[in-house]
């Protein structure tokens, strides 16, 4: 059956990850779910962040879809076993995908990675890197400022760059050769973040990884795909930060508002 | 009867209200209701705001409170008259009293206002000023940035200084006397501020203006006044937060968590 792709994310930044998937699979329908009436997810705690990214791919299936994709590191640290459970469709996360493509990465075994703090503290990425690569030395930074700062597109302001600076400081003392963008915002500083740390760092975008991991087992090859947005709040807002995560031509003419409580 | 004083927040910052009602009324108790699992209000709509503080409200008025206190700024600006309109016990709201001690504190007429994209977008520090003052120039600035970074506790970080200066910048041109700090988290910079835009500007502090307005029929005198705290989401956080809105006698030793969706 020709069924959409399911996205979802907390708010915008999992627009990345529907970038991606457009480009590898230009004639499948797509159906976006971002939560901004509740983002951001990323200093929550773990039930909420459980119980709201279950309420909204509950929400998702309904369409229904043949795939979901979980764009957000931070449902994805948290929900992604019990969603695997729960429906009987794949569910794709962005963690494991990051996190086997920057241990085939690796040359010297040393990866940071940058994340919510609620990613960080979840110790996700720490432990798919040591299932894969246990002799691995992995640096988790937690940099809640990242995503205020994209959604505010402060990307080359001073102040900016002075954070950045800050928060990657750790990092620049452990000689890590790769880094995994562990937060959907985050690509959107890719470049400031590769300026700080050098250009021989090997920077991992969660999005390109979890892009690719998805394999259709019957893709559809209409000229005309159909993209579906929802977001349970702000339709401008949402509109107004997809000039910063997407193409023109994929911009979102039409978004639907769902209240999720 | 010996009702507490019920206080309502979309988190931390409302303690600062919290602060001020205890200094002024140290007999009475206090019910404190901070929605975290849907923080921050700040870049929300107007229906969801709403939505959500009267969904709290609902719930403090359940102890039963003698009255309630919408200590954050951006629910007052979008429910203070629906909540006034529903309840039959006195609401106090933190935008009127700052208007008001503003209006009496210029002299040239000219009032600045910092507060969130949501709160400045209602207009309602400009109605409020003009309906005292009419002759009033209002210059309001969205300062989103100011409420992470306060969460982040950079407040003495160079990065904060140079938002902080990029922000006031265009107050800086307006020869304002009087500057309304129209957030909770505010106060956290105002010698900041103070320094940026120079001593002479009048600061007015919505928390201290809020607690000045309270006035109550029967006053309780314990010497043993009962706080209670109540978070939809992540206790330790609250506690954290806390460290930095409240003196330490006032800090809370248990947290209460309610879900609110």
């Amino acid at each position: 059956m020709n069924l959409p792709i399911g996205i979802f994310d907390s708010g915008a930044g999992g627009l990345t990850v529907l970038r991606e998937i457009a480009k590898r699979f230009p004639g499948e329908s797509i159906v976006y779910f971002g939560d901004t009436a509740r983002l951001p997810y990323g200093d929550k705690s773990q039930d909420t962040i459980s119980r709201y990214t279950h309420q909204c791919v509950n929400y998702l299936v309904t369409f229904p879809v043949k795939i979901v994709v979980i764009a957000c590191n931070t449902a994805s640290a948290y929900a992604i076993h019990s969603l695997k459970d729960k429906f009987n469709i794949p569910v794709i996360d962005v963690v494991a995908p990051s996190a086997q493509k920057a241990c085939k990465t690796t040359v010297n075994g040393r990866i940071g990675v940058l994340g919510t703090a609620a990613t960080i503290r979840s110790g996700c990425y720490q432990r798919a890197i040591h299932a894969m690569l246990p002799q691995a030395n992995v640096f988790p930074i937690a940099s809640p400022l990242f995503v205020p700062l994209v959604e505010e597109n402060l990307i080359a302001h001073p102040a900016t760059e002075l954070l950045v600076k800050e928060y990657l400081k750790p990092l620049q003392l452990e000689k890590i050769d790769t880094l995994i963008l562990g937060c959907t915002h985050y690509p959107v500083l890719k470049e400031l973040i590769s300026k700080t740390l050098g250009d021989s760092i090997q920077i991992i975008d969660s999005a390109t990884c979890c892009a690719d991991t998805i394999s259709l087992t019957s893709q559809n090859k209409t000229e005309t795909p159909n993209y579906q947005f929802f977001v349970s709040d702000d339709i401008e807002r949402f509109q107004r930060l997809a000039t910063a995560f997407l193409p023109s031509n994929l911009l979102p003419l039409k978004v639907n508002l769902i209240a999720m409580d």
